[in-house]
């Protein structure tokens, strides 16, 4: 059994990364593939426990390094019940937010110290880093419009203010250019369809899709 | 304002350290001194939410790595709003369980990664290290009759087997023994007024105590 492969969508809020995810999912299964369609934080029973307390209640309900702690836990529950089982069963994971929102939101948008961050992805992601990470890149006025467009304000991380999306933005971009193996970055920008095709070129250049059906 | 001293209570299942840390804080407080006295998991808002998850549930909820994040977690809330300000205001404070019980339950009984586990403690505990830690030791049989005795058969803690009570056993002398300069421990079998005056002792001996007061 071939080991599936693992592709994180990644970005700041209203980068419609999710819609993005779903609509890649289907064209994969379009070609014959078995795909898992999951998001972080969650993702697990587990881990959407966790999600319940990290997501909901006041901005500062939590410090960034407490944060950073819960959103670890919640990955390490849903690698080990939910990631790793599929990859070995030959599926294709796509997973909407993964590791790097941890870098960003709590990394450079929250100041915990970013050596700190490693040594949790070196103990809880470890060898099943992903495939490939698409980075869905917006202005954040933009990215903010769309997401209370869409009433989405409810979020802990969507009311924090302006300065720490734009570090958010930032640190995304960062983090494509160091990892340039793993990452590229999507303009998010335009129409969903236009930025479908963006997605599907990224996936066509950089993993072995199987043959269209006859 | 001087700051105050950090105890921490440590130990297996029915060792009574529950029970001696209230002793413990009410003679200090007889000696004049403010003291806070806590417990982990828990100890803030935030902490008692993830112990909720922790604590109760399925044995095999959590996978001991996921664990010892959210213990972490839960630690570093506690540690943030709990007992760092109580410290600064120059209070005792007394906790029920700390870092040891991660090492011990996670590391020694749950086979998670030693070097991980010390750089969690290192990111969250940091400098506040316990000024004493009194390790209870009983043998494990004594122990879980007492915790079973007690009706404190719900937890999945102690739901766990012989064998993982033995490795908690080991993993706490094996901290006392590695950490002398911090760790003090207790024959935690007799009476309780025989442990109290051992834990008085311990005390005496290792802390610079207030007068009676006249």
């Amino acid at each position: 059994m071939t080991r599936g492969r693992f592709i994180t969508f990644e970005g700041g809020e209203g980068s419609g990364k999710s819609t993005q995810a779903g609509r890649l999912a289907e064209r994969l299964r379009a070609r014959g593939l078995e795909v898992l369609l999951t998001r972080e934080p969650g993702g697990s029973a587990g881990a959407e426990a966790i999600r319940e307390l990290v997501v909901n209640g006041e901005g500062e309900r939590w410090s960034p390094q407490t944060e950073v702690l819960l959103m670890f836990a919640a990955r390490n529950d849903h690698l080990e019940r939910t990631i790793r089982p599929a990859l070995a069963a030959g599926h294709w994971v796509i997973c909407d937010r993964f590791a790097d929102s941890s870098r960003a939101y709590q990394g450079g948008g929250g100041g915990v110290d970013r050596t700190f961050i490693e040594a949790l992805d070196q103990a809880v992601v470890g060898a099943d880093q992903p495939d490939l990470t698409l980075i869905f890149d917006l202005p954040v006025e933009e990215g903010l419009e769309r997401a209370f467009g869409r009433g989405l304000f409810e979020t802990r991380f969507e009311s924090k203010g302006l300065a720490f999306h734009e570090r958010l933005r930032q640190t995304f971009l960062d983090i494509a250019a160091e990892h340039e193996d793993r990452c590229r970055v999507i303009d998010a920008r335009g129409t969903e369809d236009g930025v479908a095709l963006r997605v599907w070129d990224a996936i066509e250049a950089r993993l072995p899709l199987p043959k269209v059906p006859a």
